[in-house]
């Protein structure tokens, strides 16, 4: 990453931290008695003095939250410079973890930008905060899927600016993302970390090698936000004025990989996208989530389904606009103009006994594959229904009580994946087998078996990017003592 | 209704009941010890016998949840015959309230549909039933937002099944529901029940008064589903053999009021359909909800949006294939092809301090009401975040914990609602006016009063059937003493 390495040539990340954050946080020069104690408890978490943190919270409890210039909490400034015991001495003293700073970051986001894994961790473990307790019912939050992460800041309100847009298209600092018929352009991760080994990486374009291929016929350009990463300092001579990364995405019916400038000549299309894109880095498969999506919807929307004209791109790609002038989709608000996302439920049904779940598979699984049931919600339906419904006509399982745990976007083209757990009333299964080959109540057992490598194990799971994995993993993790 | 009627004239009710249902349970000549003991216990249940039904339940407790013919348990005979001791009593010792008999109905559902109101209301506190405890979170379930009630089977499978389709629909059972431009045609409620005052009521027509209509150039007709409802001894005349009621929705672009054969010659179309659908019963709400989703995706979406050709209806009304024979929408299975649903988050932002909740008005709200915050969910972002995104650009306000609570229809055209609380972690609040006119917080006594009616309120709310007041009024039930 440009940022971080931009500090690691001159001194020590840490020696530059030590000096700066107490100047940042004191720069004004008349401060109030209650700022000045404000100033010094930042300035002891920045430093990792975990006796005055203690101290401070000690004599004045309610300071825990305060924060500094650009939003910064002593959470945050503990966060970013590593240091373990003060995050733990704030949570210990129940400071709240969601806060966020001028950038819009959590102490979470902060502890992982830096590479403080430990201290991530911790503060995921209840990432949404303490102010949990507001809410009735025990929330499930804190489980990040893949495709889900928020990498960018869509800055819709910049859609309508087409000044903005313009100035952002040509800028040098402005990363593109390329596909080709919908398959992105990436590269093989290297090696050098044991982690990204089967990583692969996206290539991101600049303007200067992308200018011909943006404006050809077939050739579709989208706005995708700006990064959300903070700067702290002037802006380097690649970066904008305004400080702002902003990243577009381009879709091309013909392969211009030759007259690209790439700067890595082993760049690839990931063709087909799946599993390729499971292989991403979170932050790189919270961008794919997004364009993916809405560009597969430039490239099967073209025309106008009130009237069958052509319609051209509006608003940064977020909107089609019919050209037939007495349209009626162009009187009032219509759906028939705007991307398209399709809900679906996906659900883990758990047996009356509470000890097995059910699990079905597909024709076109590998085999041993058994996965969650799954379908599209119908119009005029609500969540819990969507999944009584398809559990009883997929499998004859019939369904009560429904828990919502999360949700995952999954771009092929444009779902929004509604993950829940769900208790059967009645266990006898009947397959409908134009939707399904097989459907079988599994122990929770079999299921540990396979999170433990214990022993054979009775089926194979989807992988860790699905959210299949995770409402299984999420139902073993919570019921059992593993 | 019909089927109502149809016992009540020969004997009544109770008697009906108090003769059949023993006979039914004991239908096999040949039963097993146990099989009696059941047959024995489901009778004391039906007849009200509490003594005999607690003496069971103490000597072999595993009886309770057992069942009978077409599925009966204890607790549905004892809801359907209005025995209020008997369903406390196995309520108490904890039978299973989310059992459901063979026709798909829970003990709740039976003692709806037969009138008793206490007994609904004693078997909806938790309606999901007590194998809640399966699941890790605390469950919301429970709400019924407006437009949610699943009336129909939607029996999906019948939808390719084009014979059956035909038979059914010029079957005189069948009802056909018609929208004139999605304008549903109805009556007035009568005056006699003092609840349904203000109802209005769908006009509940046959094959013979629309099947003219249904071929003309300009009308689209969907197949809705089957009712729902049990059917207990052999069908009447006008009932089909296989006592399914199967109903289909009609819509036109040419008013055919004149040509129907009204038995109510007060009807009338719902033009514009807001406010008025919101004054439906909730059986018919939840069909419109259905209805007029499809019929208005129908409306917009003549043509194929991939290559601007006509396109023509196909399974029942759920789906439009194109006539192009190369088109690339019939190769593989693409959602160009099927009704759009498009989900929306809308959300009650409490305070930090737990006692306001942020709300806002649009210029196009009747004066002084207010409401929640909502937007449609873009492409690649999960439910959590579209909340934090929409409350953060309408109204400046950072958002921490998301929780789902419920989830509702709003077929104009075709969302899915999908109701939230969620906490802020910042307060100040700065308006985009092109979005909405003004936000503010309300505190949770200022919403009490418009609940309590105590005093001149500060606001005005939406109607309970919008899920917005519905989330309004969980927060407050949940967290208050009220
Ligand atoms: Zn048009
Ligand atoms: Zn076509």
């Amino acid at each position: 990453m440009l940022f971080f390495l931009q500090f690691m040539s001159g001194y020590s990340l840490r020696e530059w931290f030590m000096r700066t954050l107490p100047l940042e946080t004191m720069a004004s020069v008349q401060m109030s008695p209650k700022d000045e104690t404000v100033a010094r408890f930042l300035d002891a978490a920045a430093r990792g003095d975990v006796a005055k943190v203690s101290a401070v919270i000690a004599h004045s409890s309610s300071l825990i939250n305060e924060s500094g210039e650009n939003g910064w909490t002593a959470l945050m400034l503990g966060a970013r410079n590593g240091h373990v015991e003060v995050v733990n001495t704030l949570l210990s003293k129940g400071c709240d973890k969601s806060l966020v700073n001028k950038s819009g970051q959590t102490s979470y986001d902060i502890a992982k930008f830096w590479g403080h894994k430990h201290i991530a961790g911790l503060l995921a473990n209840s990432k949404g905060g303490n102010s949990h307790h507001l809410l009735p019912g025990s929330s499930t939050e804190g489980h990040e899927n893949y495709f889900s992460r928020e990498f960018l800041n869509r800055m819709s309100e910049k859609r309508t600016n087409s000044q903005w847009l313009e100035a952002k298209q040509s800028s040098p600092a402005s990363v593109y993302i390329l596909f080709f018929n919908l398959n992105p352009l990436v590269t093989p991760g290297t090696d050098e970390m044991s982690e990204s080994k089967m990583e692969f990486k996206l290539c991101r374009l600049h303007w200067g090698s992308v200018k011909e291929l943006a404006t050809k016929p077939g050739t579709t350009l989208i706005f995708l936000g700006v990064e959300k990463r903070v700067k702290f300092a002037s802006p380097s001579p690649a970066e904008d004025e305004d400080g702002l990364t902003a990243w577009f995405a381009l879709n091309t019916d013909s392969s211009p990989i030759e007259d690209l400038d790439l700067s890595n000549p082993n760049s690839f299309y990931l063709k087909p996208p799946m599993p390729g894109v499971l292989r991403l880095s979170s932050d790189e498969a919270g961008v794919i989530a997004q364009a993916r999506s809405v560009l597969a919807w430039h490239n099967r929307y073209s025309f106008c389904p009130t009237c069958g004209s052509r319609t051209k791109v509006d608003e940064g790609g977020y909107k089609r606009t019919c050209l037939k002038e007495d349209c009626r989709s162009l009187q009032g608000i219509h759906n028939t103009c705007y991307p398209r996302v399709d809900p679906v439920v996906i659900m883990l049904v758990i047996h009356p006994d509470g000890n097995q779940c059910l699990l079905g598979r597909k024709k076109t699984f590998p085999a041993g594959m058994f996965s969650c049931l799954a379908g599209f919600i119908e119009p005029g339906e609500v969540i819990e229904d969507a999944v009584r419904r398809e559990v009883e006509e997929e499998s004859g399982v019939k369904v009560g009580p429904v828990q919502y745990v999360s949700s995952q976007p999954w771009p092929m083209p444009s779902s929004l994946m509604i993950g829940c757990l769900a208790v059967a009333v009645s266990t006898h299964i009947k397959v409908d087998e134009n939707e399904i080959e097989e459907a079988r109540w599994f122990t929770r057992q079999q299921v540990i078996d396979i999170f433990t490598k214990n022993s054979q194990p009775a089926f194979t799971m989807p992988p860790r990017q699905a959210i299949a994995h995770q409402l299984i993993k999420y139902w073993i993790g919570v019921n059992a003592n593993l």
